[in-house]
């Protein structure tokens, strides 16, 4: 077993005291930084740099140089699992993500099986390897997936949706199809999160990005289910230490009691829940990770301070919370604003944890 | 007074016994009816129609002809307030709304004056009297405007945003002068809502459609303390009759306990929450307006039967539910399905009337 030099994130994660608040940024290794960005621009492209173990271990790295961040995550995509399963993932510049084949038809549906992950999400797993050997127990190494539904709704829309129109068309007509494009989702998630596990990563995020654009019915039925089934699918020890599961419905924190007892360690809170409101809620069941608006780190280090501060004293005394950003990082974010709402999370947390 | 031939609309917005729910669908009048494009194709473009009191009038009434809706609604956009202030509103073809000047400095906005409303708005409110007259009693008009935060996130992004990067921006930085821009929007806001409801508005409607992105500190500070306080200015008596105000927060369902103390008579409420659920929540305050999916309209008759009879299980016996969607008509959407949406409303649910 790896000797973690820095194990404050895994130990929030499980409700065990820390010395201060750990902390780390959704989309950390990104657009922002200049370095991720002449990376970027070696491999050519950004599937490219996903698929190339020795950049995708670069680039993940790169934010761990500047900032004393607390976990390191998986540089990643979570539309690797339907490219591997043929439909073709490219980017259209400015345009986001696209699939040569989305799902049209029941038989698209029907003819889908889990990937084999050696041999078409190798190129992941590989990564994961690298960037554990390279952190050498520095911090620990997030692995992560998006959820069934999550993903489901890029497979059935071809790419990016404001509406839904498609996907929800299918949940709402043909629920039984929907259910089996879900489960085959939820197989292949299950053994790809297992793969990186294995790999060494001693965590695991499961993003439901458009979980919240369901009812709560449906939330319960075609989102929040297969999360539950791939926690009870997972490898949750590794080497003898417990491997945390983490999971972030996007909007969806209306449901938080529901997601409380899915099995899951913590949950992702986006800013729009006060987080001490969310901690009455969820009481001791589960850990929070969160919920700074990104938008915040356009204002000054000092406006930034203020924010983590009022966020720290929401959540108030004790473990079972992960500093983060509510959602990923933006792209024009100066990286010394970053750096400030790093260090101002280990500055003042140290009080709350006396 | 006019005297209303169906006032079930507004008796459910003040929570008096009515024979079935009521129900009409935001954005009734739009794109989806091949009526209403052959008019805006009539009209050359979007602000024309906007503009041309006849035309507008002419949209408004479409979907009444078509279906037995409960309620018309006034045919406009919420942007013509910061085009009346002189931002140049454009629609830039397929990418949604534009200022020409958006507001960019400090010095901007600290010129920005509440306009006349009959110089610069006078084509809404010509409208609103013509839709009254033409209406004569039919149903109720509801007239609309933005709220105060969702008209700034255009007026400082200077068009859609999917960030919020400058307006959230200059709310963290800047918080002053975003509530002086606010407070010159609170106050346009009334004086037009007052205008519409002098032309024959028999209720009013705030759309607060950004106001779900905010924290819940800032949501109180930048939204709903705006929307209250127009709320407070408006003419609440028309003719001797009571001018009913809905707000509507998309995606605020985790504030419906501040929304039901802002003095509105009924709140508006995305599909996302369970209707039942606010209904204890917010308890005999304020009316419901919503909540079903608009992607439920994609699927069969049947299914969208089932959906409406769902949502009036989940709100149960009684008044104060207005039926509608949980945001716009999609456009897409066969006007057949929106027929039958309407038409399981009213079949449905004389039971919970009894």
């Amino acid at each position: 077993m790896t000797k973690l030099k820095n194990d404050r994130f895994l130990r929030a994660l499980l409700r065990e005291p820390v010395d201060v608040t750990p902390v780390w940024m959704m989309r950390q290794a990104g657009r922002y930084l200049p370095e991720y960005r002449a990376t970027r621009e070696k491999a050519g492209n950004f599937m490219a740099l996903c698929k190339t173990p020795g950049l995708a271990t670069e680039v993940t790295l790169q934010p761990l140089e500047r900032f004393p961040l607390d976990a390191a995550i998986l540089f990643s995509d979570i539309l690797t699992i339907p490219d591997a399963m043929g439909l073709g993932l490219y980017f259209a510049e400015g345009e986001g993500p696209r699939f040569e084949q989305p799902l049209r038809t029941e038989k698209d549906i029907r003819r889908l099986g889990v990937p084999d992950i050696e041999e078409d999400l190798g190129y992941v797993i590989a990564a994961v390897s690298m960037i554990h050997r390279e952190l050498d127990g520095r911090v620990p190494l997030i692995g992560f997936s998006g959820s069934p539904w999550t993903l489901a709704t890029y497979m059935v829309e071809g790419g990016s949706t404001k509406e839904f129109a498609k996907v929800k068309g299918m949940l709402y007509e043909q629920p039984g199809l929907m259910h089996q494009l879900l489960d085959v989702l939820a197989r292949t998630v299950i053994a790809y999160l297992n793969a990186q596990i294995d790999a060494g990563a001693e965590a695991v995020m499961i993003f439901d990005t458009w979980g919240g654009v369901l009812t709560t019915r449906d939330y319960r039925e075609f989102s929040l289910r297969y999360m539950q089934r791939i926690i009870n699918g997972l490898t949750r020890e590794n080497e003898g230490r417990k491997v945390p599961v983490i999971i972030f419905s996007k909007g969806g924190s209306q449901w938080l009691e529901d997601q409380a007892a899915s099995g899951a360690d913590a949950l992702g809170l986006d800013w729009t829940l006060d987080i001490g409101l969310a901690r009455e809620r969820v009481g001791s069941r589960v850990a929070l990770q969160g919920n700074m608006d990104p938008c915040v780190l356009y204002a000054s280090p000092e406006r930034i301070r203020e924010e983590v501060a009022f966020i720290l004293q929401s959540y108030g005394k004790g473990s079972g919370h992960v500093f983060n950003l509510g959602h990923g990082i933006h792209q024009h974010v100066e990286p010394e604003h970053a750096a400030a709402f790093v260090e101002a999370v280990h500055d003042l947390s140290a009080p709350y944890h006396q």
